[in-house]
């Protein structure tokens, strides 16, 4: 059935971020706090799944209560820690590294997907264990309308590839970024490696390139959309989670994943990505309102268009 | 005056190529040769501008001949060797290490513009010594529907960087490639580059991503023209300077060089490298009919819009 309920299941996490110019201390993160926050600016009805410790503060999850998101699947650990996890960006902020990686109760989450959202139109599953992915799916009552997406990256390439390859499988869009697409397919050409993956599941194969924007294979023609470019990004963490959230969001408000609404999904998700970059970590989103969003939206589309 | 005249400078050479699957052998070359080829898809009158040694073949000539290039301002130098490239590109096509380069004839190069195509409309300084560049511009008569248009590379920027400056000062658009933007602006950021370029004279800066296309900056907004996704890449040599001959090729056909324009004329230069790209030296554009060029030309608007 359609409706405009979407699903998110990620981490919400703490952060600890360096990059050349600044230090961000202990700040909120995680791949559900960022696609949460980017589907807000859409008219979607988000439900987030996830885990935190007791050490996570009640403002933290008010960002996303203030915002409309349903966090009543958000599990609370008595005496638990939340997930942590620490890195540095390079010089040109295009690589960054870990440096430190606390699990946590992330390491024993069962995620639960509330009553009220198991028919959701849309799920996006953030990028987390593909088993824990799993059980989401699992918890789903039938739809004939659903669109599944999935983001993911080499760390699960690496580790659960199986599983991994089985989560591919039933979703109908995977958003990932050029190097995870040339490991996940043995190809190191965009094309092929766009082909290989359209052959494990997904009828459309998101292709992420920071800076350089994002490629939609389906079928034959690809589609293109640009990233704004920027006169300063402060820091990428989270772009990808918001990419993935702009669009996710985007999709269930329009009760709608044809190709036309994923391709402007693709460029709900740019928007939502370029205002995460502008600031160091939630910041960026947390602090631009619906008008700022749609400002952003503005600027993209006459950076595709030709008539001025 | 408006006119359809296209004036190109630029070498006329021997290559040399190897790439991670082919070599070359001994192949025509030359920035004037790509730009010329591929400015042979629009209705512009073009000219070219070169000089060739004795042993370069008639065959090589008649092939811009017989896409109606005048070559009177072709030099050939008896006794004289034509200038030599020799070059290898590393795995992913990305980069390339040069080999051997013999000037020749090139050394001496004293260009001159034939009579009748001193009042074009639209000159194209290919990638040259400024000061070569500079004695073709001195060459004209006035024309205040002029576009001037330079290529360059980080070479002159290393070399000649006085005389490249001044020559910049006196054009309408240039047209380089990012790490070229950062070594000529002192930028790290392409809009901070772009900015400081535009102060260095050019009206729009156009900077070249490679595969990942060209952005147009002008005044308050940019503008992205994507690069079409192709499957395989054969050698890349000459991809800038088709991109430059479809861009300028266009505007010299059009009469025009407004905004809307040379927007348009970026998606025909983006055409003409991506047919160049296709197959080894030249022959991606010797081979390659307009039909063929008109078909790059609409998968590369299907790439860019969002209804199908």
């Amino acid at each position: 059935m359609k409706n405009n309920k979407l699903v998110v299941v990620g981490t919400m996490a703490f952060d600890e971020i360096s990059t050349p110019t600044a230090q961000s201390g202990k700040i909120l993160g995680g791949a559900a706090t960022y696609i949460g926050l980017a589907a807000a600016y859409s008219e979607a009805d988000i439900a987030a799944v996830s885990v935190v410790g007791e050490d996570f503060p009640k403002e933290h999850l008010n960002l996303l209560t203030d915002r409309g998101i349903d966090i009543s699947g958000v599990e609370q650990v008595r005496g638990g820690k939340s997930f942590y996890w620490k890195g540095k960006y390079h010089d040109n902020m295009n690589k960054r590294d870990t440096l430190d990686t606390q699990l946590n109760v992330l390491a024993e989450f069962n995620p639960i997907v509330p009553e009220k959202y198991r028919d959701a139109a849309v799920v996006m599953l953030g990028n987390l264990d593909p088993n824990v992915q799993q059980k989401v799916l699992d918890q789903l009552t039938p739809n004939p309308n659903r669109t599944v997406l999935l983001d993911t990256m080499n760390f699960w390439m690496d580790l659960q590839l199986p599983a991994l390859l089985n989560e591919i499988k039933q979703v109908d869009i995977i958003s990932i970024n050029d190097e995870e697409a040339f490991q996940l397919s043995g190809e190191t050409n965009l094309v092929l490696a766009a082909k290989t993956i359209h052959k494990m599941g997904p009828e459309y194969v998101i292709i992420k390139k920071g800076e350089h924007g994002a490629l939609v294979f389906y079928k034959g023609d690809p589609f293109y959309a640009p990233a704004l470019p920027l006169e300063k990004v402060v820091d990428p963490t989270g772009a990808g989670d918001s990419f993935a959230g702009g669009l996710s969001g985007y999709l269930a408000a329009q009760q709608s994943s044809t190709a036309h609404t994923i391709k402007e999904g693709v460029l709900h998700g740019t928007a939502a990505a370029s205002l995460c970059v502008s600031a160091m970590g939630t910041a960026g989103l947390v602090e631009s309102s619906k008008e700022d969003f749609l400002a952003q939206l503005q600027k993209l589309e006459r950076l595709r268009t030709i008539t001025t």
